[in-house]
């Protein structure tokens, strides 16, 4: 079974570009990380079905999921997760069942809380709760480890090699270049990278973050929206009957403005 | 003239998989990053001449360069450098001008502050100083930024596009997938990555790091030394009159740890 | 001369307690840190008016003084600073000589780097510049440095000791309880404190900041109004000829909720 | 009953102090936080023993207590404490019930996680789990929380207000003036502060700390033994029947370097 694994997608270039890209990239279950998919805060009812109507399958998030009401309300979607090590009291669920051409399969989204949120629960340890649970359901288990330190986001890959069919990374908007099959059968990569305007300041527009480093000043971050784009994702493919993964390939692909405008 | 650019060389298993590397990719100036060369932990005489032994041109470092007493003294080392951006009165130096060939290029080692140490001062300031000074004997400028924050690293260079040759960072040890030439010339990726044991904790022990992440106690970290080994880098070819890049390309190569071994 | 010098003032609350304590503390120069006057973030043109009418002779600031567009605006005020370490480019400015009953002193506002901001530029090298500059002027400088760490305030106090007539911390909310006037003759605190409802997360509603640490969900906070308040300040005699500091008191004033709305 | 609680006690200067405080000021409990005890750094055996002959009954400790081995292998006392909410498998134990003059009292050690360590479960659910357990056995529960953030000591503060005894801070080595009895019966105050030669940075020689923030380089602290020291404590009376506090009392107490030495 193939994996079409996307990002964080940043606001409406993300979105259009992604549009474009499942018309290239086809695979059977596609899951996207949303939580800068609004105006690159949060996300909204109207860019839910935008995105359901692409064909994505499951939405995973992170630390930007709370910017918006409306996005907090949608948590209730069975197909829309926040990190499962939010402490028990916060609204949504971290992980799901999900089923598509007669196979189960099994997503979770978590946190890294280094350089990030130290208010989270430990990652490692709902992990491997959720793993007693889970496995009982399906062999095959896909992680979206929303992290920023790298040394978090690789301890984990490891812990969980042999356990998870897929951990990658999301959060940074970087792709890392380390796309691996670890030596238990775990596919693995630090970060998907972003999907949205490549000449930015990992997605959005680079002045006001100059602005901040040069005076310190807080700023408001906008959306960059008139540059070309890039679609960053990996596809996976997981042996359905032992949760192994087969093959993990990055896809890396240049739109050019125009090519996006003429119809989102 | 083309540049070979090696992210953090991890002990002993990043030089002798720096030696083989450098018998297949050739170019005319390398430049390593040998914060993390000697244990893991800053650099020694010993291991100062062993890089120059395979051709080392330029070593750049970072935080981790006042690790060993020894490597603080090595700063006197004309092709040893240490941030720039530490403020007046520490050791060495963050900036020279090399010739090659007949060509003259500046390397300027610069460190972000986000996540990483709030003591130095403002990169972006200190480039300007620095580019004002060096681009009067020199269109070709080469700028290790050794930072964590994926925001600051590519403000930076947009922000040094069309000044810099080459922005390309190190530090997170894992290498990006995003190498490209900015609008105004300047040849970027995020970072260059490790050279070191892949199947690690970003080149250390997993076991200490997952240690730390289940347990919360601090733990010493020793360089992982028995996995086979990965070579990431990126060659970057620069035009010598304009000092704008012509190309970059990156590299990831990986050796058996035998094929290391036998004569290392 | 006497300076009685008041930290954070959070909103509403604060600000009537400070019209109290004023009637009751009497001094030659009134400062004050506005950062959390209106609302809780930032202050406005009313409010700073409204501690004109009181009394208070200069106002210093921090991280919060961006929070409010109204506020920017203000820094161009004479009598109201903000950290003097924001880096060229950032309106406003970071210190003032001040003259009343005959006698000039200067103000530095300053801002620590540790666990707060590292965008700032060195706040012991901009002391260091703003002293050769201002001693020239008058033996009386006086330096409200805003910052968390404590390691970061007692190390500058230390370093500024027989520079400065008086160094005392804000930021934090909490009065310490270390005000000595060190060996070379500053007067010295860690911070003074806030003033506003005592019973609350630093100023602000508790509930929503326990609500943050039980589900780790970001909240909107909202300035505590409803429960009796404090006055934290520092009352410092100093020398108007040598500058040194001769007496540091420490003032805490407790009053009931209904005494303070009876007028404000 | 009474409680004396003293914060970090810092190297051999902090030693001395406590011994010769403990003369002076009297209780029926004495409690100590020792992660500096031992040369600023963790505690060993012959320290243990040190405080325990002058009639420490129950030691603290916090992030600092990992430094020596010793320390370490002393976790096993029934009377050392290590913060509780450090994730199951980390050696010690974080609470214990202890007798006095026919009295059962329990303390539990916290730490926070803000700007410290985002390592640790969450303190505040780890107290829930704690008082269920620990109040079926006495209703004097007194807990040490070894943290960074105000707000983060004062939101635990009011969520612990009517089950705690005391909830004092220890860990900015600043004594905070904030003793306060709380509107449920828990005395409270943000940090006891340390015990040590006070013209320091935090207990530590200054020119170290400035070198830091001067050069920006890592620098090896050594505690200050040349000054003169201060005594920070809280004295403490709790309602042995109702768990509730009675008086909270903050002592403040100098002594000159040559009243220690002579018999230390
Ligand atoms: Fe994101
Ligand atoms: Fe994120
Ligand atoms: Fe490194
Ligand atoms: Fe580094
Ligand atoms: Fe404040
Ligand atoms: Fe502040
Ligand atoms: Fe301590
Ligand atoms: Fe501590």
């Amino acid at each position: 079974m193939k994996f079409l694994i996307v990002g964080d997608i940043i606001g409406r270039p993300g979105r259009r570009t992604l549009r474009k890209a499942l018309d290239i990239y086809k695979a059977d279950v596609v899951i996207v990380n949303v939580e800068n998919s609004a105006g690159g805060f949060g996300i909204t009812h109207k860019v839910y079905d935008e995105l359901k109507s692409m064909g994505v399958d499951v939405m995973t998030s992170g630390n930007h999921i709370w910017d918006k009401k409306e996005g907090i309300a949608l948590l209730e979607r069975k197909d829309l997760l926040r990190p499962a090590n939010y402490p028990e009291g916060a609204p949504g669920k971290g992980y799901g069942i999900f089923e598509k051409k007669g196979v189960k399969f099994a997503v979770i989204n978590l946190m890294g809380r280094i350089f990030l949120d130290p208010h989270l629960e430990n990652p490692f340890k709902v992990f491997d709760q959720l793993y007693q649970m889970l496995s009982l359901e399906t062999p095959i288990l896909i992680v979206d480890f929303h992290a920023e330190a790298t040394s978090e986001k690789w301890a984990f890959g490891i812990y969980a090699d042999g356990r998870a069919s897929i951990v990658y990374g999301t959060h940074t908007h970087v792709p890392t270049y380390d796309q691996l099959i670890l030596k238990h059968g775990t596919a693995y990569t630090s970060d998907v990278g972003m999907t949205g305007c490549w000449y930015s300041a990992i997605g959005m527009e680079p002045e006001d973050a100059i602005k901040r480093f040069l005076t310190g000043i807080p700023q408001k971050y906008k959306v960059e929206e008139k540059e070309d784009t890039v679609f960053n994702a990996i596809l996976v493919e997981v042996n359905t009957n032992t949760g192994k993964a087969i093959s993990i390939e990055r896809i890396q692909h240049y739109f050019k403005r125009d090519e996006l405008t003429q119809e989102g």
